[in-house]
């Protein structure tokens, strides 16, 4: 058994890496969305032309980067959703429900400080996690049945 | 020609209200979450038992909840998120992408300070208003052809 | 039995009111979309709000009409599809191909100059007519066994 | 992340061509319907047997022909659709169509003229784009977050 | 508890008439093919125009007939499949298959000299009588919890 | 917003009628299978024929309940499924899983005794109940937003 | 683009090995029914124990047999349905219907003796052909452009 | 044709073994829950945080085993279900009617003592046997047509 694995949310902390590195020897494949900020954000008028107003630039760079983050989505077994401190990350959460519509095995990343407000996102999961290396571990135990320590 | 419509997200303004008294005599039938705020956090512990951690109150309460959420969605042709001035109500936008996935009709509700965070949920809604009363008209013009004015 | 038709396409002849009034009579719920031109034109930024830019104006407004359209189709066990003399008439096919992926029957209604142009339309129908009064026969007959004459 | 792209539509300019030779080194598997003009309205008789009646001559083709699109499309991650300057193209609507009632991501080619009669294909659409170029960068862009320039 | 049933299969006995009778007082809408023999098998071409070969003639008919068919079998809780003792009734193996595929609740009514030719549509049904009357106990058995005698 | 409930499990209880009589008043329909245990073990062979084999007894009547519990599955919003204190009941954790499996909303109904033997059971579901009265609150509270006491 | 093709029906004459030679060079992967009919009738006794009565000899056969079709019919992009000259062959027509329903493309193969008969079967497909060697020549077609002579 | 088949249930006896031995040489992916005791019940504690409560204790574990589990049920061609002597084996039978409404292959093995209390499950099933080496012989039959013996 191999996994298909997408790692939604947060852009701005090293979770992605800290999980792939993990990961490193798993029969995993690990899919993401652009993390490159501007790029994500400006991607549409860069390719398919100017907006002077912000919401259709915004807007066509968020369609643009749904081929991308549907595409990811729809072929991953597991959805990893990350919600750090910072901003609304509603895009992270929209993605969780997207995920849990489709019947996906779905893992939330949160610090203890969001658990009142993210527990409608926690109960549609299948693991709940604050570190990254947990969720490693899951994803290691899932594959192997090896347990840490 | 009728409509089912969920209205989704925040429950500390009259917005649903507006819409619904708005919708009169248009042939809708809506559905909501449960919007009394205490009961809808202690539903899980008040009828299936005290949970000593928060956590796992907030998680019992959150599944009852789901029950109602998801045949509100399930059932919807339309669905109405509405985002707020305040908190971080990811559970309106993971409602918002499970109703994305099942490919339900989506009408977004927010003011204009929200845009940027809420363009990947914009660019899944096929109308996306500030005030209620835009609502209730698109409502009426998918029922009746008619435009305001 | 009783059948819910859609009728799609064409909007500047009477034959949706043929298909219906020949129709009196029969356990048939009809839908259309909006055949306002005006209206199904400008109801995006009537509703939502002015757009300067012509092509923000009319997807907008496509988009509106997609809550309806969609649910039209939806609900149909038939979409019958007219498609006129004049026009491009690209969102006639566009609600065909539509209907056909989701294995819904499809008739289509077209004057023989366009047999050879909509070949790939005509061969995901299970009847393709000439004449409104023809689509009311099949009607009648999967309804009441009855043919005409 | 690879991609699987079905290219729909027009066949009288190099289109085509012009995408696959771009996406070069990109991990893309591209699949097109058969845009030999005569194999295709001919396919049907040639091999099932003559038709003196020119529409069941087109229907038999066009059968024939269903067998490879359905499959391009059923496969396919991203369907783009290119209407050219001249002619019907309902099939190319159809198509497009079928493609977003399967949930695929769409990208539409088209020139400006078309924007109007296009708005119900284009508000289906994740991306618009006037030049196989913008395909190219868009394709480019979802598979290795690179934007062009 | 209500059902809906589809009666498919051999026209030319009065097996229908039996079941339907002997079910009254049931919660049970029964639908079923046109089974006037002449008219299924000229309505394509009483309605929708004359066809010299007797092969279009034919299937511009089975069409027209499928429309009614695939209602009655999307509709269905339950599909009965008569099989008789002549022709080879070919399109109620096929109507098996197709309400197999979709998971309806088979039940096939043959007698015993067709067991082993029907033994693959017999391995895909919930129950396989012999006579009108075992499907009308079947029925009333599911609905009341009622056994005969 | 009505429920559909099915009642799955246990016979051997008035569990059943508990949870109906709890919820007069409530806008919910309820369905359960057959629970006379004779009738449920003989139906099969008293309406479609003798077995001498007690397997095909056995399988011949299964199947014939088939009809009605995968008809009360299919239509329900809510599975409950109650674990009495004896038997093995595999029935119930298939029903459980059956249900499950399509996304319905699952409630499990059973002692403390039971809680390690059915922890995967447990985990597909949105609440877990030790009391029929726990049930009628759980539906209660979904159906009119109110709490008990 | 590669084509994945089922090969049901008559077991009695070499069709499929002419289907399999013509092919030769082309990307098709073919499956097939067990085609030992003695294999195929006995499996179910051979393996999983005697049965006196031969309904349930034939039954358990049918039912592992139905193992290998399924699996062979849901990975087909192409369902082949071969009817010969005798038998009633209804496990073919059954096989039609369950591809119909799930969508595959159906190529029907069969001579002009059977026409009638087959008319709601041929209704579904996509190519109707009388020899091998045309399913060879659309197989052809729909993977390489070229039309025969 | 390969297969990929999935083994479900009881856990303290060799069968999986045997089932992979004697299908050694036939293409088939063989997939499993965790079967170490241990690892499956506290894996949830131990990678996701310590739980006073027995029933959490038991929920986390359950939950992360869910991701392995429905990976391989909806990866499978068949699940095989094993209910050996003792315990509830819930979990098995919950898989069993997880994989039905998924439309699997269902194999069931278990020894004569269950018949009566599987008779739901066997009915669900397309081969029900007593010995893993039978659950080999259907398994050889499916992929190369050869009978034992």
């Amino acid at each position: 058994m191999g996994l298909n694995v997408y790692l939604s949310g947060e852009i701005h902390t090293d979770w992605r890496e800290q999980i792939i590195d993990g990961a490193q020897g798993l029969d995993i494949t690990f899919n993401s969305p652009v993390t490159d900020h501007d790029a994500s954000d400006d991607c549409g008028v860069a390719i398919l032309g100017e907006e002077p107003n912000k919401y259709w630039h915004d807007h066509k760079g968020a369609m643009v980067n749904a081929i991308r983050t549907r595409k990811g989505i729809a072929d991953a077994d597991v959805v990893v959703v990350r919600f750090g401190e910072k901003y609304k990350q509603w895009n992270a959460a929209f993605d969780a429900g997207y995920a849990a519509a489709l019947g996906k095995s779905l893992i939330v990343l949160h610090g203890p400080d969001h658990q009142h407000a993210l527990k409608e996102v926690d109960a549609a999961a299948l693991a709940v996690a604050e570190q990254p290396s947990q969720v490693v571990e899951v994803l290691r135990y899932v594959l192997t049945d090896t347990l840490p320590g």
